[in-house]
């Protein structure tokens, strides 16, 4: 931490956007049927700190975001942008478009509109 | 880094990961008129610091990229949706949708597309 003193309700903002970028992984690890174990194995990143990060109790870097991604085989994009459509909700900003469900399926994906 | 070793094409897009939320930040402060010591002083984060994350450099915790969108009136939701467009630019995914030119112009903000 850089930053100095915050406020209650940034800090809540704050809590959020780590618990979105995990429950959206853990949503596509749960849709592709793998354990903890096994996306951590191939992601190479510690069981217990890949479970963290998934209840949003750690930070994850841009490395183990895309490694996670890459073990999970889902774009990168998609789970950034999916966290995007999950903040503009706690945010109450609406921003008219989300992934297409046409797209999801597609790809074989999870939606986050289903 | 908890992640061992990485593969090259996986450096390549961490790199570009860390490099698009900074473009993204730079676009934005530079669209408002603000110079990075204004941005950094609201945010209470180090000037230099702010500078490397915007070229990049540095990777940014959810605490400090909150209030940096804060210190920018940007909805941090509205960032991290340029991330993930960027992303999936440099992914070679096409995601259909993009943040309407309607919905920048009326919250005045700086549109990707343009």
């Amino acid at each position: 931490m850089t930053a100095g003193s915050t406020s209650v309700e940034a800090q809540e903002v704050e809590l959020l956007l780590r618990q979105q970028i995990g429950e959206v992984l853990r949503t596509h690890r749960l849709h592709k049927g793998m354990t903890l174990r096994q996306v951590a194995g191939r992601a190479s990143v510690a069981l217990g700190y890949l479970s963290e990060v998934e209840r949003g109790q750690k930070e994850v870097s841009s490395e183990i975001l895309q490694s996670v991604a890459d073990s999970l085989e889902v774009p990168l994009s998609l789970i950034i942008r999916q966290v995007s459509d999950r903040v503009a909700a706690s945010e109450g900003v609406y921003i008219p478009d989300t992934v297409p469900d046409e797209f999801v399926s597609e790809a074989g994906l999870v939606s986050e509109n289903s």
